[in-house]
């Protein structure tokens, strides 16, 4: 099944529950993957988005040299795939072969979607004044991909050394907030 | 049960899955509560949390002038003083009072706990550089409680629209990430 366009005005409800995603870059080499728990929303729309990345990871230099990433969002049934690219570092792994995940051409930016994610956020950096101090990049997204088959995904949430909440059931309050 | 301490160090675990939380704050007139979803982890010790607050909330203005405040972290069983503190502003109502929640002092900070929640991190504001542009306060965890009668506590996670996603099973990967 094809992705789906999906309105940035919505991207928010897909960040918000705090889900592990899987951050694609490219480059001048092969294109990259990192596993990454540190976002939040910072604006609804356009959707601006705060990630924290070490200055350890392969992927910094690939994302403050391109200014460009796909935010991918996984579900539980890529859990080690997930894992295994949290494990592996891109400067001696070629993730997508490693893992045997599927890279797709973005329409935005360099960085390639990942198939098996239900959704894919293509971003580029606007913001790099907190980088140095906290690794923090705010990113713009400028497209967003969705699987419509996918109604309830059951996505991973981090809570350390191993151990992943999976989302679950779905509750409806009365709620004013966006 | 009283609360008992917890460590700094695991601090990151109880937000990185990215719960919704109730944000405490105190200045000269009554304390607030604030009900809060755009937060991140930005540094593991001492934790460091980014939290997005609109100056449009009663709360923006207690944190800034006080500089302190209490992330709580609340649990199914109470979603409903949850979202109630959402649709209300501490500008006309005491949501201690309206939500039957309970204000407990603080060791470190004039922000009280809400003891109904299983976790309570005391916090400092340490930068407000992103403030004016973002909203963004990056505050400093100096003391955590919980609950240790609660095991797998069922956190809400913010959909949008109403919607929210409870905390479902928990699995265990080979992980080599903190």
């Amino acid at each position: 099944m094809p992705k789906k366009s999906f309105p940035l005005s919505e991207v928010y409800g897909l960040l918000e529950p705090g889900p592990v995603i899987m951050v694609t870059t490219a480059g001048s080499g092969r294109p990259n993957i990192m596993t990454m728990s540190w976002h939040t929303m910072i604006e609804f729309e356009p959707p601006l988005v705060a990630c924290v990345i070490s200055n350890h990871n392969y992927s910094f230099g690939l994302l403050e040299a391109s200014k460009e990433c796909v935010l991918n969002i996984p579900s539980v049934e890529i859990a080690e795939k997930v894992v295994g690219c949290g494990n592996t570092s891109g400067a001696n792994v070629d993730k997508f072969e490693r893992f045997h995940l599927t890279p797709i051409p973005a329409a935005l930016v360099r960085a390639p979607l990942i198939e098996e994610c239900f959704a894919n956020l293509e971003c580029r950096v606007v913001d790099t004044a907190m980088v140095t101090k906290y690794g923090m990049f705010v990113v713009e997204v400028i497209k967003a991909w969705i699987d419509p088959t996918v109604k309830n995904p059951r996505t991973i949430h981090h809570l350390g050394n191993g151990n992943f909440m999976i989302a679950g059931e779905k509750i409806k309050l009365k709620s004013n907030m966006k």
